[in-house]
């Protein structure tokens, strides 16, 4: 007889359901749809050229060593390299700080595998990245939300939220998935000084941060950690779990990522990936490792820098042009997203479902929140298409938004 | 203050150590040692080759895709040519059947992740795969043990074991790692009847099956299950979850694995994967498809077969020639490995400690038992060193075990 699989599940598995985002992305796949619901980065600008002499090096003289099995913590060389990049703020990050993972979602899952507990809270930014309530969400966490203005994470609220006893807080600095705000120094001070007072580590989650295309770079909560203990010893021993990838820097496809932290955190860490995956490909951590040196990564990363202000300019411009005027947005100063607060009483699905008929794509906004109900929201990827394209697609999406607000039957007086 | 971070750590993570095989594994590194104690390929044979033109190839063609985030179960040429590998059977596996995974040891934790609750009881044999008891004791499993001996695991015993009501039975078909032994194809079909009749499901790890350098070929446990059901429709629905990798016949390097199993436990896997990792690195797929196609994988693993073989025959003959008599071990069709019994009262870390002092490495096999005070064993690795270090290290061994067994204090008459 068949097995029952259902009921031989795991208790883990029964809130899980496939991520929105990627069933969305399915539906939004045909040609025709001009789609700002990925987060996908412009595969245009791969640079294929380096990707390929990188691979001929690596297989022509050290072969027997990148096809082989290869230690947890990641190849040597690229830790080093992680360690040397974090230095440059004159705080003290060595190779022990650092652990290769199999793309940022790996980081997030290992650090959920580490901390929480069935139950356990995780405070986050409201709204915050699907991904990583996805990965959370696996180890059965329950969630404190935190709201975010234009300068990011409401400070003032962290207090209250903290008496939730969360494990840690989840935090995501620069030019956040989704919203696209930057925390302010001045938060990011606040932020560190409260985790200091009470214990409660914070997990900084940082794709983007070298992808600013104006203003003021602003210091990693895990240098203001430093700063703010005054202890910068050999290596980092604090109180912050910095998470960061190669994936929007050099190409998403070969799943490469790092964790920075304590010397113990690690040493947990690799455990837990010992028996997730043993290790990393040691093949795509050499050709990554041989891609970035010698300067290269800062120079392509110039160049996206362009490429993506360029596009999220035209973006802004088209919104400005096209919506309507109940419709807000964020002014990003970097990364890959900008975030719409729909026109009050906007039915969020609805309108999904209206742009796609007139071929183009956004994510709901509802999926980034962990409470019920939140406000219509949209998020919208500026870095994946031409200029042309962006025009047309935010054409028909205020197209798609009047016309849901025309059909939208008045409330009733009160 | 810093953080306590013991203090914050899961549940899950208390009775986590880091894998002994690894650490002594840092201990064998030392260039001088003959080391029998890893389970690596041989590099030297490694189609390095086939692997520059697969490389050059993709990203000449396909750089775009490659470099790109892709779908979480796979590349599809790449599942379509697993499915078809099984179909060689006469069976119907198609790629909705399968999920690409980031190396076995993903593949492992994966169905860890979907099957176990906390205290669930897996049913092993004795000795089992001790990456397989670190990816199911993350999630807090609990053994149940069955012995095994030259025919593979005593199908007798499983009823009285099946009485603990375990989640799922883990079972190695051939060339077990760590024993070398394969299951007979009696046994093979008393097992698939019990699961059939009790409704536990079997996770069929096969690492080595197409190693095998002499005797029939065995039907995997997937195939026996279809021919016991009857029931082979247009895809596979049956009790087996069956694992197998690269990582033996082409390269670990590149961390390549599989998942075969019914669509609804593939697309719980595809959920806990996103949250895992998101997908598995795109231009490692890509590459290893380029490799394996057209037949190559058959040809390459023809020749590998030839190698392990005449390695494997070059240990049994120095074990023959130099070993006391009474130490035994076990003669495998196929695979990497194989497992000896040392002299009754051998202490095993003793030996171990003997044997470094001499320069040659094993594995003591109590890390493959979860039963406490195992009979003194080792795990010998025949694949990855060349034929006068293989004779050169058991004499070694010998020595090792001549001397420890001198030196031992006789047990005083009862």
């Amino acid at each position: 007889m068949e097995t029952l699989w259902e009921s031989r599940f795991a208790l883990r598995t029964q809130r899980m359901t496939s991520s929105l985002i990627r069933e969305l992305l399915k539906l939004t796949q045909r040609p025709e749809i001009i789609s700002f619901a990925g987060g996908l980065p412009a595969a245009e600008y791969f640079p294929v050229d380096r990707f390929q002499e990188a691979c001929q090096r690596v297989l022509a003289t050290q072969a027997h060593l990148a096809l082989q099995y290869s230690p947890t913590e990641g190849y040597q060389p690229l830790r080093e390299m992680i360690a040397e990049h974090l230095s440059h703020y004159n705080i003290c990050v060595g190779a022990e700080n650092v652990l290769i993972t199999s793309g940022s979602q790996q980081a997030l899952s290992l650090i959920g595998a580490l901390l929480i507990n069935p139950g356990d809270h995780v405070l986050v930014e409201q709204p915050t990245y699907l991904g990583a309530l996805q990965a959370f969400s696996a180890y059965q966490a329950e969630y404190v939300g935190v709201p975010t203005d234009s300068q990011g994470i409401c400070v003032d609220q962290l207090p209250a939220a903290l008496r939730h006893g969360p494990k840690f807080m989840y935090i995501l600095p620069n030019f956040q998935n989704p919203a696209g705000v930057t925390i302010s120094a001045e938060r990011r001070a606040r932020l560190i000084a409260l985790a200091h007072q009470q214990g409660v580590p914070i997990v900084e989650d940082d794709p983007y941060g070298q992808l600013r295309f104006e203003g003021e770079h602003l210091k990693p909560l895990v240098v203001e950690d430093v700063e703010q203990s005054g202890n910068n010893g050999t290596c980092y021993t604090g109180n912050v779990i910095y998470v960061s990838t190669f994936s929007k820097t050099l190409a998403p496809g070969l799943r490469t990522a790092w964790i920075v932290a304590a010397p113990p955190v690690i040493n947990k860490l690799v455990q837990l990936k010992q028996g997730a995956d043993l290790h990393s490909s040691t093949f795509t951590q050499m050709v990554i490792y041989e891609v970035a040196k010698d300067g290269f990564i800062n120079e392509h990363v110039r160049k996206l820098r362009q490429v993506y202000r360029q596009r999220r300019d035209t973006m802004l411009a088209a919104l400005d042009r096209y919506m309507p005027s109940e419709a807000r947005w964020t002014q990003p100063e970097g990364g890959l997203f900008l975030w719409m607060h729909l026109p009050p009483g906007t039915s969020v699905w609805t309108l999904f479902e209206e742009a796609v008929r007139r071929d183009v794509a956004f994510v709901p906004g509802d999926a980034f929140f962990t409470v019920p109900n939140p406000p219509p929201t949209a998020r919208l990827n500026f870095s994946c298409m031409p200029e042309d394209a962006i025009v047309e697609g935010i054409r028909r999406l205020s197209d798609a938004i009047k016309d849901v607000q025309a059909k939208a039957v008045p409330a009733p007086a009160p």
